[in-house]
């Protein structure tokens, strides 16, 4: 029997139009679709009726369940199936997709990545902030805000300048500030997107140094992103 | 007369089926579309009949050029017109979108930002390398090799650790290796890609000591994309 598939699919960052032309190519055609906890339903509803459906959402740190998902990957490619892995925003920024590539190419199984649009750049743009500009920053870094060793940002990772964009950092923002203000300025602008590029995003600016107090006076919940830079401020000048 | 709508529309990194599907279904809809040098002619081709098409690819440094732009656009919008303004990858990711939106704002015109897959994580996708990974790196820098300045890279805007993906270097390869060099150790694996994405890419990889002469040996041209860091290596575990 011919070997099935598997196509890693980015499908944005929330907002379902955001996904691309393969993208919704693929899922259209798909015979399973292993899916994440933040994939719209819009895009699941775009499936086959026969298409086998399959939730892979992961709470915090549980890394023992990725072994499960890359076994169900293989299972279904290895039965000759189309299998669409579709995973919020892009595949190979934080998504872990690097790890089932590697699985399936080891096992023999052709894998392919669909990049999607990243929420990295996409959340801070609905919420009116370039993550570049010629004026303020000639550069962007993306950092998850704790890494997989449990330690809350090496700042080896953070330059001196340049806009930083940080995911994941609800839950650890007050030693987030900590860390960052031992490279980065009490005073540098900050935004906190919630929901970034749904019809509940919420956005809050401050600055470094009440990071912490804005997302807990505002009861702000994953998944939310965090900016730190200059660009912060273009925000009044782009939106309207 | 009612204004029209500017939409800043990101265009992917250049197949054309990274676009997404917002970005498509505006395409399509179009009165006038001002488009940049790297944007797919299958998109083009996707306009209405009698849809205005209009080139504004820039040459290096060409910043006068920028006002033009900005007026085009104002000029069609104020006519009441839907404009289309069609860039290579993402607006608000070193594409100037955050000039024209703020002029157009200015100006009283309604503009919308169409974030598009970004090529700075795309291109190195399709080469087969992930920005990020949990086992060798947590975060990405993203930089263009000259700045507005005219400067060669600010080093504060690079971080001990973690990718570096570095755009627009090819013309500079030998003073951008002398400067990560200061940052960076000799053997850190490099990736160079060019034309990523599209049927013609070509992929070299070596180490930072050697970016320069990779350029210059396999002739490499613009547009290309440079890689630093370790997750180069993980290439031959995601292809096959």
């Amino acid at each position: 029997m011919d070997r099935g598939r598997v196509y890693l699919v980015g499908a944005g960052p929330g907002d379902p139009s955001l996904v691309t032309c393969r993208g919704i190519s693929l899922i259209e055609d798909a015979d399973v679709i292993v899916y994440d906890r933040l994939v719209s339903h819009d895009l699941l509803s775009r499936a086959r009726r026969d298409c086998i459906l399959i939730f892979a959402g992961k709470g915090m740190g549980e890394s023992k369940k990725q072994e499960e998902i890359n076994q169900l990957l293989y299972k279904y490619a290895s039965e000759g199936k189309t299998v669409v892995r579709l995973k919020g925003g892009d595949p190979y920024v934080f998504g872990r997709g690097e790890e089932e590539c590697a699985y399936l190419v080891e096992k023999g199984i052709c894998c392919e990545v669909v990049p999607g649009v990243s929420s990295a750049f996409a959340v801070p743009a609905y919420a009116g902030i370039p993550v570049t500009s010629r004026w303020m920053s000639s550069g962007v870094t993306v950092l998850t805000a704790v890494r997989s060793t449990g330690e809350v940002i090496d700042l080896d990772y953070v330059p001196k300048k340049g806009t930083l964009v940080i995911l994941m950092g609800v839950h650890v923002a007050d030693r987030l500030k900590e860390q960052l203000l031992k490279v980065r300025p009490a005073g540098e602008p900050v935004a906190v997107i919630e929901n970034g590029t749904l019809p509940g995003q919420r956005v809050f600016v401050s600055t470094l140094e009440k990071l912490d107090v804005v997302v807990r006076e505002n009861k702000v919940r994953a998944p939310a992103i965090f900016i730190v830079g200059e660009v912060v401020k273009l925000r009044s000048a782009l939106t309207r």
